[in-house]
């Protein structure tokens, strides 16, 4: 028994093969993790379908994933706080721990950032190994689909407490799995009112479902129009942009009110056009770009919101299936119909 | 219908009276409110029982009360933004404007502050006369009662916001009714884990019912061990202190976590002896002194903190009576047996 | 006596004219000031040589100037913090006071806001009316020339201290009077290294007399680079933007370290095509629009630096003419040989 | 050759010895350095006299020191960043890396903290062994009496960079080698005026000399009257409390500004008694407790404020000695008459 199932990104192509794979070994400072749970980031689908990034970064053969919650069953023999029978989940940036970005609570934006599931085998296995550095320790009581989306909820909570947002006003511009989690987190730390911007119409739905008091589709409404008047005219105080979408982020700039924040976590594939002078300068904003989690600020956070209660996660999980149905998982992902979609390598 | 009625400090001794007085003259730069709901603070019940502070500090006779909400029902010549109609509350400290703190977002602390209903004539009447620039002018879909206690509701946010609070532990040390709302405030913007420490069991009730996570009575535990306990031996990120109590302080130091935050409202009638080797530089902590509100960045939380539906006011508010019975309502601040106790000058 | 020289922007179109007006009547919140020194702003020779902006903006006559420092003669009747005899400079924005953004320590970008000398008749002149709550007042140990430049210095201060700056490295884009201003304020408050970017040799040389470690000339040198071997190949700190200009913007998202801050105060003309995936997002910075100076933090800072000494301001004023000069004034603005030029109603 | 020449402390008592030992030997992540200099800390003062704290904490027989500069001979095998040549310092706090303090940014108040020369062998040798994560490493380029002396220096730099600083009053509270650091570091980076507080007169004179705008002997002067009188009678915006005296603390508190910022560094050895009333809460000032120096964003500012030049650094070293004159340099810091002492293994 040292064969494991696994999907496996194995050619330069679109698409993904479900078979077998030596289980890992591991380093010194290693881990093995029996996966219980692994989630579909859009960046996995981004690899299956194997998009323009995916052809210049991916290099396959590779197990993909990198969302997931397991146990601990093996360590290195330099492992000291990871102990066997934990129930972990893992930051997915292993940095380098020594340059000045690391050794001065920057580490997610580290030069030499290695991504687990992208440059380093993944978590759509029954088995896999993280550095010791790397794990998490969850509380075990949790059910492993919500301690998997751990990580894609670590984007929403740094995007969203990027700056001040208790009784403040947000729009969440883009409601894909993690623009779903930040109506969420800003519903759960008391904005004063949450405005989710969506396309979609299962999502715009799903964005209702975890609390959003306002939604605007765009291409039924004129967006800066109806945030203005959601805002007594003056605009929102904090925009999240998950969207990466041109058009959205100059439209964001219009309805941002006056010394507001933009924190941007969606990534435009294109250069954008701006406008600096009156959507930037004269409004006195603030923009700030979001890349993974503060490690590991963003992770205690994340801890804390779960347990306070007041963050529903049942209604962010919207589809549990077996690791052996991912591609059924992958078009749910292509459709937009889903919030996240939990994958079980040994379902019940 | 030139006389009003209204609850009066008469003269420098125990008690007050109900009477009546001329409606009072405004200024230009002033506006006349008809009072719908005042609320009792502990301030009022000082003047009331004639403390220490009250016989230093009051003038009788003055009319005596401070937190409300009313109808605008005439306004100076200068007034430029409230308008007749308009509901609204104040902010009770009346500032100079013009001195450094008041220039640089610090006008709480204002050396030449005068208190309306302590330094000049108050709210419990059917009118009041205020400068415009106090007034804060409230969403009129809120019943008067809500309405009312948002001024000590800011002292509950200003304390338990004076720093990160989002996923965190917090200890609040006092629940009388500011200590009440700060289990309120924590539990609706997303702490981890709300700790009540209160002796009166009437307000450990109340603390349970607004949201408190873990209620300690001193007299019955040990505060120190049972906060350690409930925090995996680390201590809790943040204390909000509202007994003023010595002893209740220096336990504070003993179970704030390394790195903590204490935010002090709570007044000590004496000095207070502190271990600050231990107990603040080696712990490295911060301590804040709180006063008041911020003028008016705390409106604005309060504000947005209503608008989001995460703060459960109906509980905090436990008796509502007409002015006429002010004194009952005096008796239940002596017991502690109340959350806020809310006047009305005109009761249906 | 009642005539005064100033001079005004007569008619729509290039130029203006020295000549004599009324001296201005006050209101009851305002005060008359002498003028003893006014500086000549970037926004004065937009409006002399009258630009597309001041063609949409400015509405002749108007006598021209805002920066300065000056004498109080007379005081309106609800004057109460500033005497006749203070020697005064002003906050030219002249703000509501009343909106959710001036009541929240954001006056600087009040939507009402009326610009002195733009909107309402400036400085260039012998004597000038401006309301109480702009008022500066001054040590009137400190040179008037000096004490007219504390508001285009505020601009630098606004711009530089957005965010840390105490040893850290710092690109000063554009080194017009409020860029030089910047590198003296970055070198008084121990940046580490201060790089000034400039195209006019003259203001290169006023760069480096200031402080400035390292200039670049972009015509002569590839920026880029060049940062980066300044700094390590990390790029710097804190980019702050004076220049307005679209390639240079670009630039700065390549040489900006990863979390830096980059602080805009330039203002482009048309729209600006920017890397967000690239320059934003992935490298994680933050972008801050400034405007004005905040009402009063900045200033207060303004005063402390002029105190401290660090802040050499004799290299900043390059010239001094008497206002009838003011044509030889805008002359050197347009040929960019000077830093700030200062003019004299009355020079002896 | 294998044996060293050191300064132990080889009983429990006073005084300690120059003697030789082994060169130590370095495990895998660690580095063996040539020492270069090393200067005497307070706390090697402490053990070499022997006090109260310095009976229950060491446990003899120990090499002293822990500030230094020195060449890297030796690295282990899983050394990867630190190389052969390299000039380095230390931090002196060896932490676990992994537990919620060490994640989030506050490694210098990690529980399982032990510190180099007081729990390990140290500094006052020709060779010390350092773990690879504690190496700092340094610009070659500055001698090592300065490099050596960053350590104390990162002391002061967190004490008075715990707040806003630039443009702001501040009192240093005591000018022992780390007060007159902090004087030095608030002129440099812009503070509006020092204010010195100490009865030694040799240093007094060196606070005036690295740059004291006022210096006040509390023995011959009322401290609070003069404080108030050198700031309009608004108090200080700053205390950097160095000093560990309660009456200076409680002083402290009378001529602290409203809202000001009192950074507690010196180490009372008993409780003080506090008037938190109206020293801490009716003033709104924020207290905080200043443990070691923040791994390693400290280090960075320190690095900064080198390259700076504002920092003036041959003031504050007042005596160089070789090693062999150990006892000499503990007679200084007993009399106060020094600035820092500096130690030099093999002087020229």
């Amino acid at each position: 028994m040292n064969k494991m199932k696994c999907v496996v990104k194995s050619e330069p192509k679109e698409g993904a093969i479900l078979t077998t794979r030596e289980i890992p070994q591991i380093g010194p400072n290693e881990i093995l993790v029996k996966v219980l749970a692994t989630s579909i980031c859009g960046t996995d689908y981004h690899i299956y379908s194997w998009d323009a990034w995916s052809q210049k970064r991916i290099k396959p053969p590779l197990i993909m994933g990198h969302e997931f919650a397991g146990e601990v069953i093996k360590v290195g023999e330099k492992v000291s706080k990871v102990k066997i029978g934990d129930i972990v989940s893992a930051e997915t940036h292993i940095v380098c721990g020594k340059c000045e970005l690391c050794a001065t609570g920057k580490a997610h934006i580290c030069k030499d950032t290695l991504i687990l599931g992208v440059d380093t085998q993944g978590t759509f296995a029954e088995y896999v190994a993280i550095p010791e550095d790397n794990a998490w320790a969850n509380d075990p009581s949790i059910p492993p689909e919500y301690l998997c989306i751990q990580e894609p909820l670590g984007n929403a909570v740094h995007t969203v407490l990027s700056g001040d947002i208790i009784g403040k006003t947000i729009a969440v511009v883009g409601c894909g799995p993690i623009g779903i989690m930040a109506v969420a987190v800003a519903k759960a730390v008391g904005a004063a009112k949450v405005i989710a911007i969506e396309v979609n119409e299962y999502r715009i739905n799903l964005a209702k479902e975890v609390g959003a008091d306002v939604v605007i589709n765009p291409i039924k409404e004129d967006v800066i129009r109806r945030v203005l008047d959601e805002t007594d005219g003056m605009g929102v105080d904090v925009v999240a942009e998950m969207s990466g979408n041109s058009t959205a982020i100059q439209q964001a700039l219009k309805y941002i009110k006056l010394g507001g924040r933009m924190a941007m976590l969606g990534i435009p594939t294109e250069d954008v056009k701006l406008d600096v002078a009156n959507g930037i300068v004269f409004k006195g904003i603030q923009i700030h770009g979001i890349v993974g989690r503060r490690m590991y600020e963003t992770w205690h956070q994340v801890k804390g919101l779960l347990a306070s209660g007041n963050l529903k996660l049942d209604k962010i999980v919207t589809h549990k299936l077996p690791l052996e149905d991912f591609e059924k998982g992958m078009e749910l992902m292509k459709t937009g119909n889903c919030g996240k979609v939990v994958l079980f390598p040994n379902m019940k």
